[in-house]
Parts: structure tokens; sequence; C-alpha cells
């Protein structure tokens, strides 16, 4: 290596242990026993941006840059990495991030759930309790999401996990200081292990993590995606029925608008024989995209005007939010769509004993607070299977399966 | 238990163990040892609202509720619990909740000053600053209050626990959500162990007590009660003094709108020979019903114009701030109000030596800063008091005594 | 001392451990195994608010004031202290609070640099990531800085530290409340072990320090100082560069109202045989203060036009961000300067393959994103030492070397 001089040029073999670095995901630590890796100099961390090498990983291959200081001390970095694992701790996760519902598949969304059904049962001070510490999660808002913060937040703390938390994360980029977003990242993964983020534009939690070095779980894009919403419903489904084969979904309320009721769809149509029912006024419907994409899945479906005939047959009532804010200055199509499917004690009594009703939260009117003490009644056990999925992703990012 | 296929019916004996859910205070987990528990399916959260179990509590008495899935998978809940206490571990606290000072008589109070002593001595890294390891605390703020909420923040970290923080609750309830404060604490005591609510409505605390399946402090709701400042406020007399029964105390400044000194006069009844002086501008005088309610506690009460004269002879004097927003639009009588009564350096030359100077902060000039130096100064250890008061209480309504 | 009545008077020799209180800064808390302290009652913190004991530290010394309350209990604090240090455990850190770059000599420098590297090894889990557990940062801020606030709190965390968080500290003083920074210093040194205090208002992290008795860290106070960003950008240019004599650092850009680059020139000439160049258009030139004061150390320094040229020398092109609001009405005179200089592929092609660019960031367009992929762009591994830095300062303050 001694004998190079170029800047982009020698590649050595995989003489460098990364037991030393551990629970580092992008920085490029030497362990100075190692004869090579004396000559190093300061981690470059931007060249391990997508090494992501987890706890029990070697280095099999490196390429490095090589430049030497005026000293001609020989400062190296890799270039390119390729790992091998070994899987005496938890073989890596499939994915890097959770950008999308359309990340998923029918085999990781079983797998995903089995780890969010053991979460249900860690108890407080138990070994399975500490599974993060040590580890250091962003939660990077640049909107306030309350809800959707602090059940991150209670997932990386249950898990022994460390927070790092700003609603304020606009401030990053306000007029004053306009950073880009990428700059944002490359300083924020400085500081933790882990990035979760809400944000005001759609396709920014993609730009995010194609940045940052470390995974990213998008925590809602604006009008995008809410990946983990839709993976909550879902994993709340199999709960609650027993099941996700076979059954019949009723989506009631703004489906035109609904990002949850969109995803949910798109999910379902990894199982087989599914029914899914759209109820909604006639302003908000569900979009010809999904409606064609089920379609071409093979996934039954049909519209319905009838919240009542439909109740009776489903096996899931998802209710949703009429969104105001969709319908501008048209107060009066605003409040007679709100007014049209109400859940209510009717509509329970023409509903199974084994079906439920579901909702994202938070609901108006939309249901009546006489539903809530009915067992069937699932939307607050659903917000809390949330902590449950998100316990599952932030484990399998951070140390694997 | 097969047998039965109704909704609500079928009912066991204490067969199942909260050993292994011993952190869990309203989760219904099951012993998947246990034969009956292999037949349940997700825990039903909500309906262990108000079991309240203790980490050593068992489970004597339990009636169910079962409802078939579709692959007739048998589900049940829990709809009365009956528990059994074993005192191997802390014997349960009396109190569920601490919502206003009419909660505390003198025992419990003096049970809890104990405490609160015990934990001025709880030193770094010893075993007592772990004693709530693993619990976490959501500070529901919905509207800030940075003193209170580091404070309560402080006493659960300095025991070892964890925190979820919001000042931006109203955001919940904002107007695009519209949530109920009912609801929004039902999504929040899912992620978290125990609630500390701040609240701009007098009665919210109440409310969201009567919701919560988890112990909910107030930490003040607007006009209504903020009782950890009246305990903190009755441990620095104390503390101080030596003693309550007996004591001269002084209230000075606003007494009309002050929540501090309408609060502390009434747990002053809960002792004997107290003697309380009012010393207040005309406009803000002490109300009718705190007057009523000490004669008919037989507490001897006079009112006094001659801040001199009573500092001459009082155990305590609380001064507190004439707050300007209480004046509208007569700034004259608020310029006159706030000038009239000043604990300065001639204030402290009339005072016993035995006697301090007590303020619920923050403080304008209504006490000198000359006055800060004389060790009867107590107001700054009254703020230090106030963390050893919310530690104690943390533990008691997590592990407690 | 029970012969002793007078309020200032007793004096005993050292007879009390702090053993107990190891972890306490201020706190006078008596171990009860002790026949002097048996007659103490509650600790009387202000009067120690100077006395700044290590963990290992004896007290040699103390006189006491003593009172008696009516039941004729003894209560005493300290007035004066004298300590021993016992140096089983760390040496006391040379400094109480970091305030401003002036603080730091080349030796201590060095020093702090030697902990920053030793820090870069820290690995989750190892007991290096424990040397805080127990303490507790509290991060006030007047005014948001997110960048700054994740960067300390990342590094408490990384150290097994807890932190305390307000953004929202002008809330103290809002009008309503109108509380003075001292007071509300001497109420969060109660809740926490060290405070990073991020103002407005140039001078008050000074005043802040002169009021704590715990220790205050700067992180920026208006147009005054911001000394961990000075520290962590001449432990850049040692990591980067491999040395600091003999060095040629080229400032570019807003050198008028720049706060890094002042205070970095100022630490500059700790070194021997620094040559530094300004690089800047005319309306924000570097001012006469700093280029007298260079000129007394006997540092080298010249200004150029020719950015260009002056890359091509040096080995720290240092660039910053021309501040639109120092132009006020004058947009055209901003538009003019902040064209001017700006960093990109043609003045890589200049610089040497030893030479580095930094930037204390947020950048806008005086770097091209094209610059980020060249191992010289230093900007973001820059931010990364920032963490370094403060996880050793924050190490060196609260358990000494």
């Amino acid at each position: 290596m001694a004998a190079s001089s170029s800047l982009f040029s020698c590649s050595i073999q995989g003489m460098m242990s990364f037991q030393k670095t551990k629970t580092c995901y992008k920085e490029f630590q030497c362990s100075y026993s190692d004869p090579v890796c004396k000559q190093f100099g300061h981690s470059k961390s931007m060249y391990l941006t997508h090494s992501r090498l987890l706890p029990n990983e070697k280095l099999s291959k490196c390429e490095l840059a090589v430049k030497f200081s005026q000293e001609n001390e020989t400062l190296c970095w890799p270039l390119k990495i390729e790992n091998s694992l070994s899987y005496s701790v938890g073989k890596k996760f499939q994915l890097d991030d959770v950008i999308e519902a359309q990340q998923f598949d029918r085999d990781i969304l079983s797998a995903i759930f089995e780890v969010a059904r053991g979460m249900e049962k860690i108890e407080k001070n138990s070994p399975g309790s500490q599974i993060l510490k040590g580890y250091l999660m962003a939660t990077l808002f640049y909107e306030p999401s309350t809800r959707t913060r602090l059940s991150f937040e209670s997932a990386m703390k249950r898990l022994g996990g460390e927070v790092l938390t700003t609603e304020n994360a606009r401030e990053f980029s306000s007029a004053a200081k306009g950073e880009t977003l990428e700059d944002s990242i490359r300083t924020v993964e400085g500081y933790s292990d882990i990035i979760v983020m809400r944000h005001f534009e759609s396709g920014a939690a993609k730009r995010a993590a194609a940045t940052a070095g470390i995974p990213v779980i998008n925590a809602g894009d604006g009008p995008g995606q809410h990946p983990t919403q839709a993976l909550l419903d879902v994993y709340t489904i199999e709960r609650e029925i027993g099941k996700l084969d076979g059954i019949k979904v009723a989506l009631v309320g703004d489906l035109a608008n609904g990002r949850t009721v969109r995803s949910l769809a798109y999910l379902l149509t990894r199982y087989t024989d599914v029914k899914i029912y759209f109820v909604s006024p006639d302003a908000v419907k569900m979009k010809n995209d999904i409606k064609d994409y089920l379609t071409s899945k093979k996934v039954e479906w049909e519209e319905s005007a009838d919240l009542m005939e439909v109740a009776s047959k489903c096996d899931i009532l998802y209710q949703t939010r009429i969104q105001r804010e969709r319908f501008g200055e048209r107060i009066d199509l605003y409040e007679e769509a709100r007014g049209k499917y109400i859940v209510d004690r009717r509509v329970l009594e023409v509903m199974q004993k084994h079906a439920v009703v579901m909702h994202p939260l938070p609901r108006l009117d939309e249901i009546t607070v006489e539903v809530d003490a009915d067992p069937r009644a699932a939307y607050f056990r659903q917000a809390k299977n949330g902590l449950y999925i998100r316990m599952a992703l932030l484990k399998l990012l951070l140390v694997g399966w």
C-alpha cells in the first residue's frame, strides 16, 4: 500500500475485523492492533455510507483510497466494500430503510408480525427490554405529529434505546439557514444510529434514505406514504381476526385522500380471497389507480352506499375521518359527507360477533363514543399495536433478525 | 370454557400468575405455560383499565368474556377482576392518581414526606437511583410550563425512569384534528406507565384520570389545582421549621387568584394550632370560601395591612406574585398593588432568626435580590423540594410503598 | 457546636466525608453516621454553590452557620469550604465552565483533543459508554438551534448520561413571568448536574456561570461566543492535516460577522508558524481587532482577492456562509458578495492533495454539491468532530480527567 500514491487505487483483502466497531454503522474505525490500520488516519465516514455493517459482519474485501499527508502519513478510506455475514448474531434484515408499503411482501410481513408478537411479551427489566441498549434514534419531525412521535419514542425506549427529538426540524431549512434536506441528514446521521423522519413533502423520506448511511424510517411524508401505519393495520387485522387470507374488509369514509386506506388496500393484495368494500360519500370515492391495481391482482372489490348491509357481511369495518380541509369552501359538501356514514350502536347490532371496528385515529364523531365499550371496538388496541410494529422494525433495522 | 359460546359468560379461578407481567399495569398478558391462557388471543387492554395490578399482585378471580373467531379459536378478555395483594414487594399506594390537594390527609402527607426525605439521600448509580428503571412517564403538556415539566422529568430520571415529552399536546386537539381529551389519553396510556398532565382547563386532570388505566398526576389544570406545588410547600415548611403543628404562616400578595396560597391554606387545616395571616392589597384579598373553610376547621386567621408587624411574628412568610393579567385595563391599580408589599432587607430585620421566606417562583421584584443571600431565603430550596416530592409521588404511584 | 447560638460562627474540622455524596456537586448532604451531622437539617444548597466538589474530594475545612429552630434543633449550613483533592479518581478539570475561546491555551487544547480522540473509539455498551451514567444535563435553549442541541444531547447520551431538554426557555422570562436569567438558572441547577445554554444575548453565558453551582457550557450567546464550535474547528484541522504548527489557513466568506472565523483566528495564535489568508468581499472584511491581535501574537496574515491562488497554497480552506440578514436593504450588495467566492470543482483542482475544505454548516451554495464526493471535503467530518469535542468537555467538567 505504501507503494501506491494515487488518490483512488489500492485494495486489500479482508484483514480488518469489525468486531471492535460492532456498534458502528457507518464509521470506519480501525483496530489499532491491526498492522494495516495503523497507517489509517481519521475514519472517513462518508465513504462507508452504504456499507451498513451489522454487529457481527466481517469485512471480506475493501477497496481503499489513499492520500499522503505532508508528514507522509498515509490516510486511507474505503471506496467499495463487500461484506460477508457471519450468523453468530442476528441475520441482517432484508431492508435498509422503511420508506413505503410497496417494500413489503407476504413473507416479510408475516416475519415482521412474528417479531411484533414477541414484542408484546417483553417485560420491564427483562433482557428483551435491553435489545437496543446503546442505540440512539433521532426523531426528525418537519411537522408535528405527537401521536406518531410518541409511539416511535416509546418503542425505542421500551427496547432500552435512547432518543434525540426534534419537532422543530423545519428550523434546519428555515429561511435564514436554507440548508438542503440532504445536508441536514448528513449532520444528524453523525449523531444517531437510526432516523425516524416526518416531512411535509412527498418523497422526502426516499431522498433522506438515499443520503443517510444509517437506516431511515418514513413516519409520513406529506400526501405520500406512512408505511408503519399500513403495517400496524394489517397486523391488527391478523391479531383480531386470526387470519388475513379470505377476509372481508370494508373501507369507509374518505377513500380519495385517506393515505391509510390506500396503503391498506395495497397491502391486502398480498393475501388471497380478500374482498374489499368501498363505502364513501361521492365527493371522496376511492380513486381508480387503486381499483385498477386491485383488479390486476385479482382482489375482489365493490362499491356500496349501504353501510348497514356491508357491516353485516364484513370481518373488518375500517372507518376513517372525513377531512374538512379537503373541501375548501364547500363546507356544505363537507357537512353532508361527514354525516353520511357514522358507526354507532345500530351498526354494531348488525355486525358479526367476531368482526371488529378499526380506525387510524384521531376520530371525531364518525364513530360514536357508545361504541368504545364494545369488545369489537378495536381502534385503541390498533393504536397500541403500532407500538409493537415499531418496536419490531427498530429491532430489525438496528440489530437484524 | 370451550363449552361456552356466549359473549359475556365464563369465569375462571385465580390460575393466572401476574408474576410474568410484573411490569405491566393494564395489559392482560397470558403466560403461555398456562393451559387456560393458551386459548387466549391478543390482550384486550381496555378491559384491564381499572385493575391497576401491582408488581407482586396475583389475580385471584377473573371473569372473562369469550368470543370465537371464524377459525373457532377462542378469544378471551377479562371483564371483572379481583386482586389479592401479596406484600413481598411494596404495598400498593392508597391513591390511583394525584389530582387535587383534597386527596391528602395528615397521615398520608407525613408518609409521603418521609419518602421524600429518603429521596434527598439517593445517590447517583446507587440501587435507589434505579427504583423506576424500565418505567416510562409521559409529560403531556397542553400549555408550556418548562419549570414544572423539567422538575417532573428530573424526578423520573433521577429514579432511573424514562420520559416521553410533549409541550405540544394541544396539537392532539388542534382544529384540524379535534380529538377529545379522552381519546388522546387512551392513546398515550398505550405508550407509557404514568401520565403527568398540564392543561389549560380546570377539571381536565380529573377527566384524564377517569379515562386512563395508568396513574395520572395533575401538573396544573388552568385555574384549578396544582397539587404537587401544594405538597412541596407544606414539605418545605416542615423541612425548614421542623414542625407543622402550631406554626404561624403569613400569606402575602395576590391571595384572590393565587392557586398556590389557596391550596396551601387548604392543606394547613390538616394541622393543629395553625395561625394564618392574610396580607394583601384590597384588590386581591383572600376569598370567603377559604376563610369560611378555615373557620369551619377551627384554623385561626386574620387579615392585616401591616407586613412588618406580621413578619415579626410569623414562622413562614409566603410571598406571591401580583399577576398583571388579573387587572385588565387598570394598570394603575396593578402598579399600586404590586408596590405595596415588598419583602426586602427591612422586612428581614424584623423577622425571627428561625423564620423563612417562601415563594412559589417565578418572582419579579416582590422579593428584592438582596434577600437571596440570607439563610432565611428558602424559595430556591423550596423549588428543589419540588423535585423530592415528585420523586416520592412517582415512586409511590408506580411501585407502591 | 451546641454552645454556639450566633448566626454566623461555628467551624468544624474535616470530619465529613463526601464519599457518600460522590455524585453531588452542590448539595450539602450529611452522612448520618456522623455525630456532628446528626444535628444537621435540610441541606442548604445555596451555600455550596461554589464548592464544586468532585466525586473523590474530601471536605477538609468547613465553616458553618448555625440557627436554632424553635424545637432548638440545630440547623447548620456551610459558609466557606476548603477542599483537598484526592486523586484516586479523575483529577479535577481546570475549568469550571466553558464560556469563551479565550479560556483555552495550547496545553489544555491538546489535552482536550486527546480525550476527544479517545471518545471516537468508545463503543456501544462498552464501559466507556457509561462514564456519565447517572448524570443529568439540562439543555437550556433560549432560541432554537437544533443542530447544536442534538450534538450536545447525542454527546451526553453516548456517554450514558441523561438529558432534560427545552427549546422553550424564553418562556421562563416571558412577559407574563418576567423572571431573571439568574433565577431561572438557580431553579434549573436544582434539577440537573450541568447546564448547556444557548441564548440570544451576548454575555448571558457568563452571567449564568456566575450564578450556577454546576458547570455551564456556552452553546452560543447571540453575537458573542460559541466556544465548542471553535474547539471542534481546531480539532478538525489537527485530525485532517495531522498538525497545527506551521499550517496555512484560508478564511473565506463573511469574515466581518462570522463568529466562527473570528474565534478560530483567535485560537490559531496558540500555535507557531501559522499563516492566515483572509478572502472576503469588501462588504464583510475581517475587522481590525482580530488583525491587530494576530500581529501582536506574531501570526502572519494577508488579505487576498484571489481565491484560486490562495486555494493552491493553503492546507485548510475554511469557507463560511454570507448572511443575508447582515445586508439589510442592500440585497444587491448581498447578491454580489455571496456569488463572489464559491468553492467548486475548479477550486478543488488547484488545491493540494492533502488539503481539506471546512465549513461550520449550514451551507447554501458557497460550496457546490459536486465538492461533497471529494475526500478533501471535510465539513461533515467536522460536524461529527463536534460530537467528540462535546463528549470530551462533558466528561471533563463532570468527572474530571
